[in-house]
């Protein structure tokens, strides 16, 4: 019987309902393995900054800190989006978080599933079988480079150091030797001099896992190859914004974003949220696909160690797509709601 | 009759074989048309390291300087790629030649041909009717920022200042008010300054062009959106490094890397190239699609004013797809070479 505390940032958006369903299912979970999961929910994003003014106040960092894992929903608001004076933004809460804990790994898998090969964009052939796993960088880069206004424009820096890149790089190696064995670096070393950094330092790791052979690709031609031939990639890895592009873009081999689970680890904490957005649109209409939470949530469990449970909500999650128990992205003709893909999910649990 | 100097960079790989077709077909328009075209060769890109040293030579750059357009292959070889200490590449010639022309506005075409649906990897009515126009920032941004070495690290700045989106958010919204009215600035707002800058600036002269709406999409929801529902696009607008990766992404639409074409504009100068790269492995054996060059020979028609002959040029295109005088990428069963490519569009002038 393993306890575990889970802090609960449901955010902006669809963000709540989706963490609904995740809970439901992890509920499930802890009364069929016999675990116990505690919940501590706290605010971040726009909702936060309504209540208190900051997107991430520090009760919910403190919380965060103290929790064995965070689930996290979605962030963000339009009415911050077109506004370029704004001074404070749902975003920062996240960055922030990201920063403060450490969690430089976003890891971000992308399966077609057979059963939604008529819902990509793409042909069936092209994508039956894709399967890989997109190891992205998240607190470096130009993300969190000195930014500002100068006189007559604007700046950002993106800056890398060698420890930064090492430390992923590594991951995605391990990665990889548990996988297929092929590691893709991609990057824009003919332009960029950090990107010639990641070229360096992925070339100095590679005799030290032997078993895995290793490619690099250019950001542009990656962004195509994705889409021509998604099957030779296995592990992916990149810095903070090729990665933000190109597992957004990736989405599409699945079908639907809203079935894409992440995991985002440091070396002392780990958060775990679906890749979409907020999706204000669709809040309150129970229309938001919980998936990618609720595999989120699969992928919090391997984190702590329980294998089999993460196996047995996967399982479920396939059998919601084999009976056509989805949202209506992926079921026009006859949807279930948000509520009932999550309730079909934790019964089959 | 019209006189015009057009200097040729054949560059890499399999440049000078695209090259050498597009001045067929360029030579089919003079004589149908009368007008007169003369070429000037210049080296760029690695033959030019490989000859002088330097990847772009004070002779390149001033025969560029005293021709009406210049017609472009491709540059790259891949011995300096995995080479991240090289201290002089190929791509610096470019990037160079692109700034001291000032050509800040690279604008490229996507279009799903009919003909081409099935070899596309998207589903065809997903795709069939996309048409848009990508402008992407060429001479600013993160890759004309400073960049270097720290002690332990490395680092790429990218700036944009006020003119510098100024003056291609103008060309931009004019193309639009020529097409379907529609204009998509493609940004990070939600992160970059930059970006923000961006769309302050969109903002501010969007209602000086009062008959075109304007939408603004997140870089990875651009992504996203460039694959499901590509037909939502008219013009695009983003800065240098979005418009590498997603014009290469777009390409996936029109079926093959080998049929997209591009202008550089600047206030006194004008660039021709296709968009694909140097395809070192396909050298020397006459498989690489000339067509893409083609179709940037049509758009430096066009930019002479010869849209008749502009459309001539596209027209015979159009035949040698529906003829399938098509390379092995477009078809695999009776191929027909780089050359038989090049004549019989020739041909059809
Ligand atoms: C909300 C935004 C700041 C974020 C990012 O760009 O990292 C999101 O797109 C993501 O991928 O998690
Ligand atoms: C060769 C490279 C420097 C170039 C770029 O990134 O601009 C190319 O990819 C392009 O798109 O023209």
């Amino acid at each position: 019987i393993l306890r575990k505390k889970i802090a609960v940032l449901a955010g902006d958006g669809i963000g709540p309902e989706v963490c609904h369903e995740a809970i439901k299912v992890l509920d499930a979970v802890a009364e069929r393995f016999g675990h116990r999961f505690t919940y501590d929910y706290q605010l971040m994003g726009a909702c936060a900054i309504d209540a208190t003014g900051d997107p991430l106040p520090e009760s919910t960092l403190a919380a965060c800190r103290a929790a064995d894992a965070i689930l996290l929903g979605a962030i963000g608001d339009p009415k911050y989006d077109n506004n370029p004076a704004a001074k404070v933004r749902p975003e920062q809460g996240l960055l922030r978080l990201r920063k403060e804990l450490g969690l430089y790994a976003n890891i971000r898998p992308v399966t077609a599933y057979d059963i939604l090969l008529p819902h990509s964009p793409l042909k069936a052939d092209r994508i039956r079988g894709a399967d890989m796993l997109i190891y992205r960088e998240l607190t470096g880069g130009i993300y969190f480079g000195e930014k500002g206004r100068t006189e007559n424009g604007a700046f950002d820096h993106c800056t890398y150091t060698r420890p930064e890149i090492t430390r992923i790089t590594h991951l995605a190696f391990q990665s990889a030797q548990n996988r297929r064995k092929k590691l893709t670096l991609v990057d824009k070393a003919n332009v960029l001099e950090t990107s010639r950094l990641w070229r360096e330092v992925v070339q100095e790791l590679a005799p030290a896992y032997p078993d895995v052979a290793v490619d690099y690709l250019f950001v542009d031609n990656a962004a195509m190859q994705l889409i021509l031939n998604p099957k030779q990639f296995d592990v992916m890895l990149t810095e903070n914004m090729f990665g933000d592009i190109l597992s957004d873009e990736a989405s599409v081999i699945a079908g639907s974003l809203g079935l894409l689970p992440s995991a985002s680890v440091g070396d002392k904490a780990a958060l775990f949220e679906p890749i979409h957005g907020s999706y204000p649109q669709a809040k309150g209409k129970s229309i938001a696909n919980p998936i990618a939470t609720i595999l989120s949530v699969a992928m919090m469990l391997e984190h702590f160690g329980l294998q089999e449970a993460a196996n047995v909500v996967k399982e479920a999650v396939q059998d919601a797509l084999v009976q056509n128990v989805l949202t209506p992205e992926l079921n026009a003709t006859s949807p279930s709601t948000t509520e009932q893909v999550g309730t079909h999910i934790a019964q089959c649990v």
